[in-house]
């Protein structure tokens, strides 16, 4: 089956809230009056954020989460989506997955692909995202101030427990591999709840690459610094409400590691000002997100980890850097 | 040099028409008011849309040309682009290069790098391109009506010619292989002619897979058919004026077959009605790009093609097609 057939079987549907869709040179596309568009990209590579052999499916919802946790982070709600994959054949059961998982979840999101690009090579997926958010609302990474709590939603770590397991370097209980492989390969994008903290939150972004760097960004072009307390934030990850066995216990470095500094979380970390404490708790609870309060913006730049013993932590790793990762 | 360095260091400038650029989640862009943004995007792969030792600041003029060719078509004026890139290690020598090949083509045409993403793995580059066109005046794929004229602009076949000698598969006289290679490796997206073609086509695309295949694409968008007269279309390859030599001349079959199924042209391929001949000439010379009438649309269902001796051609090669392809 030849590139245009593949691209009409599998991802060409009438065009909804496009004018245009996929099929001519360009898709057209135009925000609502008094709207701005919000865009993102994020490249999906075999071998780095997946694995060769993971099941298509999957990897369709999570290229497309990857993408639309970057709109939740804006606040921007989900309007359509563009793709450009590299397969190393046409294969097309693999595809036809592939299109399933993504599209699937587009549709949750009503999230329309206006567009793409097929070729081969090795296996490659390249997805950029559009959404909607009134001009000026938009969720940014500088708006932080001192005095601001920091916020994450969800649960931390236990993806890259799953990827530490997956890798060979742990053994996990089979049920816990499970319940941790499915957030590293079917992460929740936090559309909801990033709607829902537009006026409230001061910062957000998502966590992609662990939490303190991620955070470190927010700092940075924010011009703050922070203090984190690890008694709020370990407890993040569900690994860690897991009974221990004979076998198996989640060890303190590891857990501390993973909620850190693990990768692939795909929540979302924000601040908001300490007087807008019950907003923040009013918004997770109206989009069904759980959201926990786990430090504060300060004047004094650099961010401090405070430990279990209350003493400040010295973490010796640092953020998931696609380059410097093993 | 980590992943946000190299971003900072040769992609991130202070945004300029957008109101959020490079650095954050998400960037902001809106269309003027009553513009759409047109939207394309193209994936470049190693060793199947380039050579694996193409100099790097021609691929990034590359990269970037094909995706302005496909705003070229639809008649948009480019605004801003994403870029995922995918790199099998970060040579900053290699990535200085190929940026400020991209950058100075994105800055002929006023179209600014608003975000992106950078990871690890076989170079793959993805530009997602934004282009905005005064709502329901794009020029489609869908328009053509028979009695109008097939057009072509600047030169056809000339970027395959040169990819068969770098094959191997041929020789050429230096100085042509040279000429040629520019073709291939630094096309010229006709950006000033789509946006002067609009009113005045009935239908538009690039040609990238071959002009009959491509041509192939309007008629079934448009349900019509055409005749195509290689007597015209032949000499738009503009090795055929190079003079022949005691070891070189260009053979009729190799002539045809890049001329007519070439690919890599990024030409506009486009129909006007015939009464607008004359706009069409005129739309060609305020662009300062050449222009040739190669052709008529029918109401007849099919592709014909009319060979030198004026008896219809059956060509046995098809469009290039990125699977299919060798």
């Amino acid at each position: 089956m030849g590139e245009f057939d593949l691209i009409r079987r599998y991802f060409q549907r009438p065009a909804r809230r496009a004018a245009l869709g996929v099929g001519d040179d360009c898709a057209l596309l135009a925000p609502a009056p008094g709207m701005q568009l919000a865009i993102s990209c994020d490249m999906l590579v075999e071998g780095r954020h997946f694995f060769a052999d993971v099941r298509p499916r999957l990897l369709g919802h999570k290229a497309l989460a990857v993408n639309l946790s970057d709109l939740a982070a804006s606040g921007a709600r989900p309007l359509a989506f563009t793709l450009a994959i590299s397969l190393p054949r046409a294969d097309e059961t693999w595809i036809g997955e592939f299109a399933a998982g993504l599209l699937e979840l587009a549709d949750q999101h009503d999230c329309e692909l206006i567009g793409g690009d097929t070729t081969g090579g090795p296996l490659n997926i390249s997805i950029t995202v559009f959404g909607e958010v009134p001009s000026g609302q938009a969720l940014l990474r500088s708006g932080a101030q001192p005095g601001d709590e920091i916020w994450v939603s969800g649960h931390l770590g236990d993806a890259r427990l799953a990827l530490v397991a997956l890798q060979g370097h742990i053994r996990l209980p089979a049920a816990l591999l499970e319940q941790a492989r499915q957030r590293l390969e079917t992460p929740t994008p936090r559309v909801a709840l990033g709607l829902a903290l537009r006026g409230i939150a001061s910062s957000a972004l998502d966590v992609s690459d662990g939490l303190l760097g991620d955070l470190g960004h927010i700092l940075e072009l924010s011009r703050v610094g922070a203090t984190v307390d690890s008694r709020l934030a370990l407890p993040l990850m569900a690994a860690a409400a897991y009974p221990a066995t004979a076998s198996w216990r989640l060890e303190a470095e590891l857990q501390q590691q993973c909620t850190l500094a693990g990768g692939d979380d795909y929540e979302l970390c924000f601040t908001a000002p300490a007087a807008r404490h019950a907003a923040v708790l009013a918004a997770g609870a109206a989009s069904n997100t759980p959201v926990t309060c786990i430090g504060r913006i300060e004047a004094q730049a650099g961010l401090r980890v405070i430990g279990a013993d209350g003493a400040l932590l010295q973490p010796h790793w640092k953020s998931f850097d696609h380059f410097d990762a093993d």
